[in-house]
C-alpha cells in the first residue's frame, strides 16, 4: 500500500519531466534562447521568495509557491498559448482541464485532488495568494522584454495598449511592482521598443 | 527607500537568469539532452511538494523550498562539480562561498543574509530540513539514471559502491524513499547498467 503510493508519486515525477520541453515565446534575458516552462516555473517561485514582502495582503507563500511550480504543468498536454494569441484564450480551457486530470491524476487520490484545486484556484485568480502568483507571472516576460530590447513585443508586434491590459494584472498582487512596472511600460514607450 | 529596495531585489532577479545556462552531467528522463541547474531545482522543488509525507521527522516544507530553489545559484559564479568527480569536492568550497556572497548580496541586505544561512544550513545538512532537501538532489538523478539506461554511471564507469555511498544520504531524510532507491540501485546491478 506505501510501496503504492510512492510509486504513484513517482510516475507522475518522471512525467512532469515533460516541462523541460515545452518552449514558451519569451527568450531568457538578453538571448536569443526561449525560455522553456520548468525554467520560468522556477524563476516564479525565486521571484515569489524575493518579493512577497510586497504583496498588498497577507499571504500564505508556501501556496503561492505550489502555484507557480505547478501552473504551467497542463501544458505538456495542451501546450504553451502566446498571452497575447488573438485566436485562442489563455486560461482555463476544457484542454487545459483534460490535462491537468490525466497528469495531477497519476498522484494519489487525496494529492491528486489537492493539485487540481491549486491549479483551479491559481486559473480563477481570486484569492489573494492567486492574485499574487499570477502578478510574478505577468512580471517576468516584462523584465525580459525589457531586458530584450524589446522581445516578443517586437517580434509579435504587440502594441501598448494590450500589453497595458495584461500586465494591469501585476497590480491585483502587489502596488509596489505595479508602480515599478507601469513605469518600465512607459519608459519602453519612450525608447522605441513598444509601439503607442 | 523602497524603490531602492525593489530594484537591487529586480537586480537580483535578472542575475539569476544565469542559472539556465548552467549544465549539469546528468541527462533528462529518457533523453541525451543535458538538464541545466533551473530545471533541477524546479523538479527538486516538485519532488520535495509530492514527498515531503515521507519524511521520517518533521519538516518546514517552505523552507525545504527555499534550499532546494536556491541550492545550486552559487554555481553561477562556481560551475557545476559532478557529484562523482574525483579531484574537486562537492561541497563548501571556497569558491562557492565567495558566490554565494556575491550573487546573494545583490539582495537588501536582511534578504542577502537569510539567503547565505539558507545555503550554508543546506551544505551543512545537519537540520531535518536540510536532510531532506538532500534526498531529495540525490534522488532525482537516482530516477534519471535507471530511466536512462545506466545514464552518467555507464558514462563516466562509476561503480556500484560509489553509488551506495553517495546516494545513502536519502535515507537521512527518508526510511521510505531511502527502501525503494536502495531497491533501485541492487536491481540496476542486476540489470547491468550499474557495476559491482
Amino acid at each position: 500500500m506505501q510501496t503504492d503510493h510512492l510509486l504513484k508519486q513517482v510516475s507522475f515525477i518522471k512525467e512532469i519531466d515533460k516541462l523541460k520541453y515545452i518552449q514558451r515565446k519569451t527568450k531568457l534575458f538578453n538571448s536569443d534562447r526561449q525560455e522553456n516552462d520548468a525554467e520560468h516555473s522556477w524563476h516564479l517561485a525565486m521571484m515569489t521568495i524575493v518579493l512577497a514582502e510586497h504583496s498588498d495582503k497577507p499571504i500564505d507563500i508556501l501556496k503561492v509557491l505550489k502555484m507557480v511550480l505547478i501552473h504551467d504543468i497542463v501544458e505538456i498536454d495542451a501546450g504553451d498559448t502566446f498571452l497575447y494569441d488573438v485566436a485562442k484564450n489563455h486560461t482555463n480551457t476544457d484542454e487545459e482541464l483534460l490535462a491537468a486530470k490525466r497528469i495531477f491524476g497519476l498522484l494519489p487520490t487525496a494529492q491528486a485532488e489537492e493539485f487540481i484545486a491549486i491549479w483551479k484556484e491559481f486559473e480563477d485568480g481570486i484569492t489573494e495568494e492567486a492574485k499574487f502568483a499570477k502578478s510574478m507571472d505577468r512580471f517576468e516576460p516584462l523584465l525580459q522584454n525589457t531586458s530584450n530590447n524589446g522581445g516578443t513585443w517586437l517580434e509579435f508586434n504587440v502594441p501598448y495598449q494590450k500589453v497595458y491590459d495584461k500586465k494591469k494584472a501585476i497590480k491585483n498582487g502587489s502596488t509596489t511592482i505595479w508602480n515599478y512596472a507601469e513605469n518600465l511600460i512607459n519608459e519602453s514607450v519612450d525608447k522605441g521598443i513598444l509601439k503607442k
